[in-house]
């Protein structure tokens, strides 16, 4: 084996996902994952900390696309605009780095493992309290800020849900902004609705 | 000590409150509830069938209450405004019967705790997946049901945390409103904002 291992990162990433996805998270090794892969275990702990870290890897790259969109969007922009400026980054990260059938089978695993979702939670729960500060900084004041980021938040999901469902349809940029559409137009069809009395 | 305890049930959730942020929910015993209401475990176990139902007991009546006041909204309520109802109920019920205090002390309570906050966010994710189901019914489509329904979730959340953690506002339905109304206003600002270029 030479000491240049070509995709080595890929490989290790797809490798780990095969066998949680056989075999579960909690049951597969580091050896494991290294050997499927056809490289050594060394090499794995060169690419990740630990077997967790091929689901969670990136996620700090991730988070400042988010916040550097949330704080350059135009400075006319809205609260929930600039809020979703950030997500929007994330969603052309995640379409050109990870793509949407592994985003999908990463959301899947996630889903199967209380330990991994907890994870999952406390990483979106972290991106939103930060896009409210960064909103802050833009001079939103509290309680907008954390509105605008949570709405902005479901937005997202909402939208990464319906790419990872749905293998031909359009990217995930395209999906946010028709759901922000869609939501801009439940607000213009009745003239400030009130709950029903 | 009497069969009739007033108020045992209210008795029993005060007392198990203040042992769990005293000693933990983990460390904490049915008997040890029981003993710091003056009640027996016997009483115990005729309210609550475990120590964990005392912070998510009611519940299913909270769930009922969300569902029928979605499909209850006015006909011609859009999607956000009939989801909201449904929030706007479960906020009117929280206010009534649980009271600010006791609605914060319990939050404060499942966030220290990692069981309980995934137990908490399951309850959460099924009232907005079953928010968007009810929608479904009432004829509105995939995927504009579940953007709804999450951000109607999202704006809910968000009012809850602001109501728990200032003593003197408003009650948590006008907090909901409150919000749904800056939403509006957010989108209302720009005709039709596009993200920054």
């Amino acid at each position: 084996m030479t000491r240049w291992e070509p995709n080595a990162r890929a490989r290790l990433a797809q490798a780990a996902m095969d066998l949680y996805r056989e075999q579960g998270f909690n049951q597969t090794t580091v050896a494991e994952i290294a050997e499927r892969a056809g490289l050594t275990e060394r090499t794995f702990f060169r690419h990740y900390a630990d077997k967790r870290e091929v689901l969670f890897g990136g996620a700090d790259d991730m988070k400042d696309a988010l916040l550097a969109a949330v704080a350059n969007a135009a400075e006319s922009a809205d609260p929930l605009t600039a809020a979703a400026a950030g997500f929007l980054a994330v969603g052309a990260a995640l379409e050109e780095q990870r793509g949407r059938e592994l985003a999908g089978q990463r959301q899947r695993l996630i889903a199967a493992n209380a330990e991994l979702r907890e994870r999952e939670l406390i990483k979106l729960a972290s991106w939103a309290s930060s896009v409210a500060e960064t909103l802050h900084s833009r001079g939103v004041e509290e309680p907008v800020a954390t509105l605008a980021a949570e709405v902005a938040l479901a937005v997202f999901r909402t939208s990464f849900e319906y790419w990872t469902e749905t293998a031909d349809g359009p990217p995930l940029p395209d999906l946010i902004h028709e759901s922000l559409d869609q939501l801009a137009a439940m607000h213009s069809g009745a003239p400030k609705p009130r709950i029903h009395d």
